[in-house]
């Protein structure tokens, strides 16, 4: 990604905030996170989110997906002896579709990313609206996808460590490499 | 309080979380948790509360004030050797008024509740408007204030154990009796 395509997608993700009436200060605007694992395309493959704190004990964000961006299936290994990152995922507006290990849906409701369907392995499917919630044990592999209308999830849980996760694409670098522009 | 009192104070936080865009499912609307602190005046001291989550690592709830409504003073011990409770404050909607230990303010923005004015000690304060946040380190003694449109304030913590809570005001009672009525 360069500097242009993260500055739109951080405006794309304020609007979605603002729709779903989760107020930002500006300094929290401007850092919105904008992941795209190194796949170079955002809008199938991808995560927006803004950490609001993470300490050694806990960590609390709120996650944005565009309508029908799926952030790719990984899990959370155990840290310096301590188990995995555990999450609750909390849906606030939109509509999310949640997959973690577990017995598959016969016909899973999301669709996959054109070319990494191989990538995407677990299909226990939760559907979370507005108000719903799912815990996501530590160590379990999980991947989710936004409605139509996109999705606005506050995740709480233990510390964040984001750049031990494993993702189940090789290709995948999570901690996002920004191209400056002149 | 008695039930009907109850039941009152959570149609006016439904109506609190519902003006501020937070959707809560039928049984959390059921289970929200009016905290009089054993005072018997609600409206002046006591809180608003419901628990999305509490595990052995981490939690996350929705606080809401009324206007005006003031949680009493307490802190957070250590519990079975761990460091007490840690928590960050997220103003969500309205306005809140939060006093933590340090530096006292020169001239305190919040009513202290007729009557129990000696309850309160600590005088450092910090406004949090919605988007504003504020980490309250563990065995801090705080208490805060909501404006005048009552707040809703997202805490993300540490594990909870609010049976430890330990209150300044030693008339205090956090766990709720409520009386049923026939």
């Amino acid at each position: 990604m360069n500097r242009s395509e993260v500055r739109r997608a951080q405006a794309r993700t304020e609007e979605l905030f603002d729709k779903a009436g989760i107020v930002l200060t500006e300094e929290e605007k401007a850092a919105i996170e904008v992941a795209d694992f190194g796949l170079g395309q955002l809008n199938a493959q991808g995560l927006e989110l803004i950490t609001y704190i993470n300490t050694n004990r806990y960590c609390a964000k709120e996650l944005a997906l565009f309508p029908g961006q799926t952030c790719p299936e990984h899990l959370h290994p155990p840290v310096d002896g301590q188990p995995g990152k555990m999450e609750t995922f909390r849906c606030r507006a939109g509509y999310v579709l949640l997959y973690v290990e577990g017995e598959p849906a016969a016909s899973p409701k999301a669709k996959l990313p054109a070319g990494s369907e191989a990538h995407y392995t677990v299909f226990r499917e939760i559907e979370l609206y507005p108000g719903q919630q799912f815990t996501i044990p530590p160590g379990t592999k999980h991947w989710f996808q936004g409605g139509p209308e996109g999705a606005i999830v506050s995740e709480f849980s233990s510390t964040s460590r984001d750049e031990f996760d494993i993702f189940t694409d090789p290709n995948i670098v999570r901690v996002p490499v920004i191209a400056e522009e002149d």
